[in-house]
C-alpha cells in the first residue's frame, strides 16, 4: 500500500482489462519514475476520448464524425457488407487489405447464457441498410465460436427472402499453424472446406 | 488503425510497460464501451500524480509529503534500516507486515552493464543517516540477482568500519514450491543456509 494518490492511480489502472495488480503498480511507477513519458498526453486523451468518439450512424464502427472514414470513402465497394460483431474486428479485417468493401458493426453476438437476444444487437439497422437493393453480398464474419455461428445462421435465415449472397467466412487451419496440435473441430472444418487444386 | 483520437489512445497505451499493441487496443475499447469506467477519475489522477508525488527526503520512498509516512511513524522501530533497490520493495516488504523498521530506498542496484555505478544510488545520504549512531543493524534487501548482490557486497564492505550489524535476507526455496523445480543456485543456496531444528 502506498500514500494516496499513487494507490488510487495503482486502483484505477487495475480496473482496466487485463491488468493486475502487480502489473498495474510496475505501470504506475513507469509513469512517475520515467520523465520521457508523457503523461499530460494520456491524461488529456483520456478527458476528451468519449467526447470525442462516436459510433458511425451507418455501421456503428467508431468515428469522431457521424458517419465513419470508411462509409465516407467512395472507392469502397458499395454492393459489399461485412458483418462484424464488435469495431475491433472491423480493424482486424482492414489490417489484411483484403476487403475493400462496407461493414456492419453488430454490437456483439447472440448469447442466451449473456441474455443477449437478436433485439440487442445492429441488426434492424442492417436490413434498413439493405433494404434499397443495392447491396449484393453480406459477409458473416461473426466469431467462428458458439455465439457467432448461432448469430450467423440467425442472420442467414433472416436474409433468405432477399435476393442478396449471403457468405461465412471460412474455418480450417489457420496458417503457419501446425496439423498436430489443431483441435478435431477445426480439423473436421478444414476436410469440410477442403478445396479442389 | 483506427481515426484520429482512438488511435491515439491506443499508441499512448501502448508505450506503457507490459501493455502491448492488442492489450492497448482491448483498453481503449474498455474505457469506450464502459459507461461505469470513471476515465475522467483516471485522467484527473494522471493529470496530477507527477506534481503530487514527491520522494522522501531521508528514505527515497514514494510520498505525497517531504517526509513518507513510514519515516514520519514513531512507533517504527528508528534502529533498524532494510535497504531496497525500488520504491516497490518497500510496499512488498510493508505487506509481510514482518519488519518494523525503517527503509532506504537506493533507486536501482550497481550494473556496469547499464552504467549504474555507486555514485548513480543514494548511497551517500544512507551514510549521512547512519552517522549519529542510533541505527544498531541494516538489512540489505537488494534483489537475490547479479546486480542486487553485486550492490549488497558492495554496502557491506563500506560499512564495516561502523559498528553496525549488517545482514542480509535468506536466499533458498520459496514457501509452497517445489524441490524437484528449483534452480541449482537456489537449491545450493537452501543447503547453505539450513538450519538446525
Amino acid at each position: 500500500m502506498y500514500d494516496g494518490i499513487v494507490q488510487e492511480l495503482i486502483d484505477e489502472f487495475g480496473r482496466l482489462p487485463g491488468i493486475g495488480p502487480k502489473s498495474a503498480q510496475r505501470i504506475a511507477f513507469h509513469i512517475l519514475q520515467t520523465p520521457t513519458f508523457d503523461v499530460a498526453r494520456l491524461s488529456e486523451l483520456l478527458r476528451d476520448i468519449r467526447d470525442r468518439v462516436k459510433f458511425c450512424d451507418v455501421c456503428g464502427n467508431v468515428s469522431e464524425q457521424d458517419r465513419c472514414a470508411i462509409c465516407r470513402d467512395p472507392r469502397r465497394n458499395q454492393t459489399l457488407i461485412c458483418v462484424v460483431e464488435d469495431a475491433k474486428d472491423v480493424s482486424a479485417i482492414e489490417r489484411t487489405r483484403e476487403f475493400r468493401g462496407l461493414y456492419h458493426v453488430l454490437g456483439g453476438a447472440i448469447s442466451p447464457i449473456a441474455g443477449v437476444g437478436p433485439d440487442d444487437l445492429r441488426i434492424t439497422q442492417l436490413m434498413t441498410r439493405l433494404a434499397d437493393g443495392t447491396v449484393q453480398e453480406v459477409i458473416l464474419a461473426t466469431n467462428p465460436n458458439l455465439e457467432g455461428e448461432a448469430t450467423a445462421s440467425y442472420l442467414s435465415r433472416l436474409l433468405t427472402t432477399m435476393q442478396i449472397t449471403v457468405s461465412r467466412l471460412a474455418s480450417g487451419l489457420p496458417v503457419g499453424g501446425d496439423l498436430e496440435y489443431a483441435d478435431e473441430v477445426t480439423l473436421g472444418r478444414a476436410f469440410e472446406g477442403r478445396r479442389v487444386l
